[in-house]
């Protein structure tokens, strides 16, 4: 198999402070909260006078930044990113803000499925691609614009006819502060005010939390807003069509955020709730996989009054090792550690956000199994997960998703469960409380919102859900 | 106020392993297990041929060890250490385990309150020992056994009469193994089997797991372990008399830690369900704070019949950041974020397993409140931490401790909850679930079974509870 | 014996640079050549609009910046430090430019035998001090005149009164740069011109070689110069009373260097010549120990007709190495390694800058006489030092120092030379070319131009040849 | 022009011994005396047990390696290599000693013109060779041999008739130690003895006196020496045809090393000498090019009788700086500056030891003329450098060389001299002091002992002088 993938692919938090002094800092607060969106790099940008500061390396954020740091991230105004790549790009030149050139530096969450037109752009102007991911082609697009005279807004809005993928972008000089979204708003980018005339934004509310801003707003599918000399300037760039990604209310963002007016933390009970509902199960104990599991597993436990119990412990302090174990199977153990006197002769509803792949499941199971657990039911809070990603998760292959070509019993048999059930997509749908309309469902669907090119290449033979 | 506190102190957690090959990668593993018991310092000795291998350095395991570090840790015995300096001792030479010399290393788990007739021993031998902490005394002292030719078990057993302190410690040569506790037991340690002829001794069960050792016994206090040429030798050094840190159950230990044949889960959902026997409370929900207070809440929900919530969120990536707020008092922000539609008009029994300094619990309260929390009665399921320790945990000076000087209400109105109430001693006890005598309970009654000398200046003019 | 010797003392060189855009990177070029100077530690400051940057660390040159720190060090006006501490102080916070608040960095070479008057003056503000060097005394209070409402040069001229020291500085704010001397202009001080606006000024002329500076004059006695708002202004603050560091001539600076007009290789040229006058040898060739020793080598040979040849060659490559050799002794090899073929069986007159504390000169004589030397005659360019040097060479104690207490007789006889020979104090003078109350030459008379207090005590009972 | 230079080349040292304990330390030591060999990065394995430790990075040796990492090198047999990329090969994963499988390590100083050979056998293997540069080539040949059964040394032995190259090599298992050079022995490496037992191999002599080590002789062309249960055994391999690199004699090695017999200092000072016996110069004094033109140009002076003067200095600190400078001009007078008082209304010899690109010497002139040099003679003690080397040095493109297609008259234009000499091939032959036949001068002749294969196709068209 000799598939494809093209670029490097990544999933990012992003944050950007406008108007408040040492915004680096809080920059930094903000972007701690968003950890969970990339752990791989990390860095901030600032701007002072006509100067532009970046910090940005491999590594977790207190890794990448100390006090001295923080304190050389001067100015009024800051962007910052954190960033997982999840095909090809593990490198330190990925890290973001981007900053090739001195006058410019652009955060970016998202991917650009397509970039022929970018390239083509690129190409007619004599500009060097080669070793490009998605976010520097936009880099040198906006920074041609930029250097043919273009202020930072105009630069941005005139690369939106090359640019048709998944954006929620932050870009900076040293006057202008520019935030825009994609048509479908796929990606999540809310504003809040800070002090009296400082404004944030963050991939999520828990970022505004984390500094005692106050939501105000979602910026809109295809919107840009303009901040420059301290007034903001909001221009519809192309027509939006929301289509957030239903992904970011199952598993992505943290449960104590709140996105599109819905709060992360009770959808997924809501989840959990319905679960319990559609599919009653005769059991001793509920147990969620921590962390991504547990929420959804506490609502299928208050619906069904099956007691819910923390029958594994998490080890909270892997991040990532890089040792190889002695015997590769205890690598799950590292992770997940059981509680045998709450698990043993017990009848266990198992809650886990999905089986994408199926390797960690199984090994879950097992562990349940070999301390004694009677029978294990698998629940899972959402569809199954049939459609590769091009937007960013870690699924660019619909080869490597278990549910791509398995039946539920192919999967039940695989897992080693007694049972297998998966919540309907429109409970899922109902759960999340939005509009289908307004979701991007392509895991489970099939269906792309944004166009998806040649990678659908990768997935040619199965049929959409749609 | 001028306190002499003594020597630094600590909180450890150690790992050792004979007669496995490749030692050092599985003490890596079962490190990682114990990385709650100390986040500051971390180091793994190796030994092999005639020479003894050993890596330690300041920070979080996965930043210590790389895997050549791990490679080039040859050999088929190895011990491993994890630290948390609590008091004056956040210094690269406090790392362990003490390599002073070439020829013997040592891991520590435990303090010495009382350290004149080492300093004594090692004075007479012309020995200096300044800038030495508590195990570089007794490294020193062992060394200078060792050096006039005693074997390695001899040259520990000879110290035993200088050293009256809480110790679990494990020391190496290039030959010999040697496992010690102290007369009471105080710091946990116990023993497994790796494979057929291996061995592993551990701070706590839980390190046994991550590496599919099976648990065998807990080190007896006062008893010595001496591993040589594939064979183990027990013996009893000293009358022993257990009196294991009753805090361990409370708060040290991980819940799916087994000690002295009690699940460490299990004892702190009793301890919540008494709590909720003892103390009703006409509530909406329950929340733990993360993630001390969680198992007992849990068991709080359960026994009380009101649903247990996640309302607070833990960032867990935050392991220590040393960059400076802007506004100091939205650090617990960056831990801990509620979740609004939780909170929201609840009437909330809100559960941590202790209230030490009060720093951070009226800050909890407070984020509830502004939540539209409608009341908050804390529950504690432990009596209230009276007495400073001398054993290790990070609170030396009792003037911090809130409740040595303050009666409940007083707490109950600095910490801003409606109602306050603490488990008592006797049901406490209960949920351990072993006799009081093999408890070490000083920080509720003031009684320490291990003599504390004149660190008890610090605490003249308060009675004990015994 | 126990000798105290105060606080710690250091070796610098200084470079700074006003109204050049990135002067931060001019600052860098001109303190690699000054690394001689100086190579323990490295730092500049850089100031743009209010914010000054600093970047200073231990190690060499190379070792301390990249070029993205040196990106980050904008603005038009930037002083650079290097640091040899010669007792007591080698440490992080010991690196300069000092930059204890952010409104203030302080580089400084020289020191202050005498600190009380600093002292009593930061007590009775209620400023700490403790942990200071004498920079950072200075600093302090420099600072507090600073935030008392003072303009920098106001407040660098309050403290003149406060500080009869050895002091060649330069101080910046975000808005003013100050380059002051003390009244001896012991250490060095020059100024030039960089393009048509810019000023530099470095320790030595080489700095302003490097980056294509002219030469314009020296720092007076008691001078301060004032650079703000593109405007130079001079104060002779204090009667100046030349008394250059003779040893400059002799040893510190670079022969490249032109110092008071002299040009330093001249000068040594000269040494080496007047000592072939007053001691003529019966020998095949003459060697000098490089780097130190080679120019008045080659003046020795000049004026004696004898060969000059390249017999001990000396690994450039050496910084410090803090490897521990096998066999001490041969730490001088790894330095100098002689070459048989020129050595074998020739008389040889070896020149050396000095014979200072003869831990290295008998190596060195062995080294040649394994090879087959005949002879060796050793002839130093300079008279003996034999008084401590409390300004800032590694020559604290009188009783290390040897000539301090043995006869030339004796001393040839430690080092192992058929004869020694020093060239007269009148000769050297004569060589250096300034008339002699010009110069500081403590070090060989016992006078010392700036009192040196309490210090003196370690000299007791030695006669000064003034 | 598109020219295919094939795999990435080096210039290298290396050092091995064997018998000695701790010889990793004393490997260090040697290593340090071979630094000029290679800058860029540096590495040592040693051996004990049944395991091989390896330490290597990028840099300098004292950054590569502190303390701790020599301590944990243990064992009896060490090798060391230092090295400098000349050709695409800047990379981590090309320091040495090459260490892919933990039981083979191998150091390697030299370059492989044909591959095809190697390259077909590992493909024959199914052994992957991508991304491999030579030296790894070779590693992964040997290391196949040694898994099939061979011993070390017959490992070696199997691959000569697959590599004919340049080679002079040092591989270790944990149990033998083999040292071996290619059928020209085109680069150096000689044999010395440690105390009554020990043996030390190293590129050049003065690694030897670095330890006081006792030259013994050097290894034969096509020899190999096998160290094995602390025996020597000596094979000759191939048949010997001696062509020594001449490069080596005018600049590569030391002039304190000794190589055949033939001191690099005397040949030098010889160069010098015959130098000016061919091209006498009316002129005021004699000034070498620091450092690689000192040694010939004290020849130039002792012969002609024109006074040798130390006219330019250069910056022994100077390592390589990565910090872009402002002006790029500069870059040469940070590393060599003029004393204008020497230099000032004088005719001058100056003397370096090639011109290569022709890219540094204008430079120098042009310092020398600003400085009021009157006239400026240059003179090379050697014939020009008009043909690439594929063995090693950085010149593998012959379009780069200035005498590959200009004459004297147009190089002495272009570098702007009054007079340019070079000295004749026979003198540099009769200088260096061996037959002729023993030497490649494929640099000036275009003769090639080592056949360079496609190579050969960027050298087209030129004729060769042979």
């Amino acid at each position: 198999m000799n598939i494809e993938l093209g670029r490097p692919k990544e999933h990012c938090g992003i944050v950007g402070i406008y108007g408040v002094e040492d915004a680096a800092r809080d920059v930094y607060f903000g972007l701690f909260a968003l950890q969970h969106r990339g752990q791989e790099s990390a860095g901030i940008s600032s701007a002072y006078g006509k100067y532009i500061f970046t910090r940005a390396d491999m590594g977790l954020i207190p890794a990448v930044f100390d006090e001295e740091d923080i304190t050389k991230l001067v100015g009024d105004m800051a962007i910052g990113h954190t960033r997982y790549s999840t095909y090809g790009g593990s490198k330190k030149e990925y890290c973001q803000p981007v900053s090739l050139d001195k006058n410019l530096v652009l955060a970016h969450n998202g991917n650009l499925p397509i970039t022929k037109p970018l390239e083509d752009f690129l190409d007619s102007k004599g500009i060097d691609w080669n070793n490009c991911n998605d976010t520097m082609l936009m880099y040198k697009a906006i920074n041609y614009n930029l250097k043919r005279g273009s202020g930072l807004s105009d630069a941005v809005e005139q690369i939106y006819h090359l640019v048709d993928g998944v954006y929620a972008c932050i870009a900076m000089t040293a006057r202008e502060f520019v935030v825009f979204q994609d048509r479908c708003a796929i990606k999540p980018l809310c504003m809040g005010k800070v002090g009296k005339s400082g404004y944030i934004f963050a991939s999520e509310t828990c970022a505004l939390d984390t500094i005692g801003a106050k939501f105000t707003e979602e910026i809109k599918p295809g919107e840009m807003l303009v901040l420059k000399d301290n007034k903001m300037r909001r221009k519809q760039v192309t027509a939006g069509d929301l289509k957030r990604d239903s992904w970011e209310f199952v598993y992505f963002a943290r449960p104590d955020s709140v996105m599109l007016g819905r709060s992360i933390g009770i959808v997924r009970l809501t989840l959990g709730k319905l679960l319990a509902q559609q599919y009653p199960t005769d059991a001793d104990i509920v147990i969620g996989v921590p962390n991504s599991g547990t929420t959804a597993s506490i609502g299928y436990a208050q619906e069904s009054g099956i007691p819910w119990q923390e029958g594994l412990i998490k080890n909270n302090y892997i991040g990532r090792t890089f040792i190889q174990p002695n015997k590769r199977s205890e690598l799950v153990r590292l992770k997940l550690n059981p509680i045998e006197e709450i698990i043993s002769g017990k009848r266990i509803v198992l809650v886990d956000d999905s089986i994408v792949r199926g390797t960690t499941t199984p090994k879950v199971i097992n562990i349940l199994r070999n301390k004694g657990a009677r029978e294990v039911h698998m629940r899972i809070p959402a569809p199954p997960y049939k459609w590769p990603d091009y937007y960013g998760t870690d699924t660019p292959i619909q080869e490597g998703l278990i549910a791509a070509k398995n039946s539920e019993e192919e999967i039940r048999k695989f897992i080693g469960a007694d049972s297998l059930r998966y919540l309907s997509f429109e409970a899922t749908i109902r759960a999340i409380g939005l509009p289908e309309n307004q979701l991007s469902t392509s895991w489970f669907t099939g269906v792309y919102p944004i166009p998806i090119g040649e990678l659908a290449n990768n997935i040619k033979g199965l049929k959409t859900n749609a």
